[in-house]
């Protein structure tokens, strides 16, 4: 089932169930208004929801008549809120390791070993998402703005010192994430140990989160085998396989942070920004698969020739991300957003 | 005004107002339900609990009719979840450069010069508070359990880059907190760079949060001169003074938040330890009003003997954290934890 949060003026918008080809939406008036109200009572209202779903999937489909689904209308993504336009937590995890290798050799700094065994995760500020058309505001160019594509999942209630296993068993809903972030304001920040606050802005999300069958068998173990493509200023600058190159899974991601406290429900666990493995060619490296963020191919451009050339973003600048299924229609919608300066 | 949230079983539990000297509390019923409600419609919904407030202080006092207060019932701090059983944001400043200073000393680190003129702050966890009676849970004594009493407010919706006076006429509320940390798997999590996932468990909040006024002239430039309490085992170990020795005020650490970000209604933002400098006493440093967490008296330790003597906390052991106005009521009622073992 496909989910999507309207704008109505208010601070939590208003649910929608969108038909799996995104051409029709339907209010969930009668089961919830908002998308929090669901995941705090999910075994109760998901299986009303799902009748929902299923009567506008016969609807977009025309063929058959509309039953639960009498008042659809035309699904349009400008006007959606992030799915949770609010959250209790959101935690980005870094778990493709390529992306933290890429990253520290480019700074001539070594991996730590405990990277390898333990997931880098971050605390994030959730009380301001952006929808998947918002601009992404600031107040300054030159602080490094960059996108990174990641994938996110929304969990159940989880316990503290929960198993992978037991924690995947809590995956309610995955999204497409743009997790914007000031290159410039993270060495003082990282430098500080305490986390990022100031470097990483409102985070922005896909027009619908989905439930794990959506993405059928690419959903592996705790990996989705999705192709994320990021398009920034109509050029696809990255293709990336957000499977088999995770190097923590979901599961292990969210059992990091329930190690000492409960995890709640609605709570967001992010990949961190997708990134592969560089394949040999003729005796060089070429990423073919390109990158999910600047910082990365900066890197990559500073390991090939001692310095990054692809600057960061401009005010003007817009970033697309989105993934396509089998059937090769979009899985969560797009996300497309402007980087605008703050007026 | 005081407030405060029931337990009654859901998430978010009930609000109840609560008379000033503690004694008797009133439901909210038919003004809002839960607190994140006037948070985010404030100017509405305020006085009318301030009309139920008045009326019950003069309940509580025996002096007049009950009028909008005609349901009292004695206030009963086990009953309380946080105020805010969970939060949009929890972003903690370390605010008192004592603290820093002491515990830099100590293991022979200096204080980076951009620590005097920026402030320290995580981003916590927010989906999964603790009320002021609930049991801190750990798995292991081993992590080396620490509570930290601090000061906390709750904000208005503020704009990205306002400044420190703009954001202090947004501090809605005020509450103490224990901010649990687990000092054995600090080292590990600072060195990364990314901030407290796993160091910092599930943080308590006192039975009510404050409007500013219940403090008066204690508030003084975004500071409260208000001295904390915090008693370990029944032992009182530290009487702090939290004001004039704030290094960065509440406005500044609000600002300091915004400065890339919009913030929201109902976002909570803490003080970090609240910590006193020594005094020179016969050419010794006396540290004469304690401490408000047990790392800085092992910092202390160490400075003076070279290594620590006291110990974290142990399964069974009770913090209390209180803050006594001027005619010796207590002002947010008190926070009192166990430490016990996962079960």
């Amino acid at each position: 089932m496909k989910l999507a949060t309207y704008k109505d003026g208010s601070r939590d918008g208003q649910l929608v169930v969108v038909s799996r080809d995104l051409t029709t939406a339907h209010y969930a008036t009668g089961i919830a208004s908002r998308l929090q109200q669901v995941l705090d009572d999910w075994n109760f209202m998901s299986p009303q929801l799902q009748d929902v779903y299923a009567a506008l999937n016969r609807v977009a489909e025309g063929s058959s008549p509309a039953g639960l689904a009498r008042n659809p209308f035309p699904f349009d993504p400008d006007m959606c809120m992030a799915p949770l336009p609010r959250a209790y937590q959101w935690a980005d995890g870094s778990a493709y390791i390529n992306h933290v290798e890429l990253v520290r050799l480019a700074r001539k700094a070594e991996v730590p070993a405990n990277f390898y065994t333990e997931p880098l995760m971050y605390q994030g500020g959730s009380d301001d998402f952006l929808g998947p058309r918002d601009d992404v505001v600031c107040a300054d160019e030159a602080w490094g703005i960059d996108f990174e594509s990641e994938l996110a999942v929304v969990t159940s209630d989880l316990p503290m010192s929960c198993t992978p296993e037991r924690a995947l068993d809590g995956v309610r809903l995955m999204m497409l994430v743009n997790d914007v972030s000031l290159r410039n304001l993270i060495p003082e920040e990282l430098a500080k140990g305490f986390g990022f606050v100031q470097s990483k802005p409102a985070t922005a999300f896909s027009p619908v989160a989905v439930t794990l069958d959506e993405i059928g068998d690419a959903w592996r173990k705790g990996r989705a085998s999705l192709t994320v493509q990021s398009t920034w200023n109509g050029r696809k600058v990255g293709m990336c396989d957000a499977g088999e190159e995770m190097t923590f899974h979901f599961g292990q991601l969210i059992a990091h942070l329930c190690k000492t406290r409960n995890v709640r429900a609605g709570s967001i666990v992010g990949s961190g920004t997708i990134s592969n493995r560089a394949i040999e060619k003729n005796g060089k490296k070429e990423w073919v698969n390109g990158y999910s963020c600047i910082a990365e191919k900066r890197a990559i451009e500073t390991i090939l020739d001692g310095q990054p050339s692809t600057s960061y973003m401009k005010f003007g600048d817009i970033i697309r991300i989105e993934v396509k299924g089998k059937d090769g229609q979009s899985v969560f919608g797009a996300i497309e957003q402007k980087v605008t300066s703050q007026s």
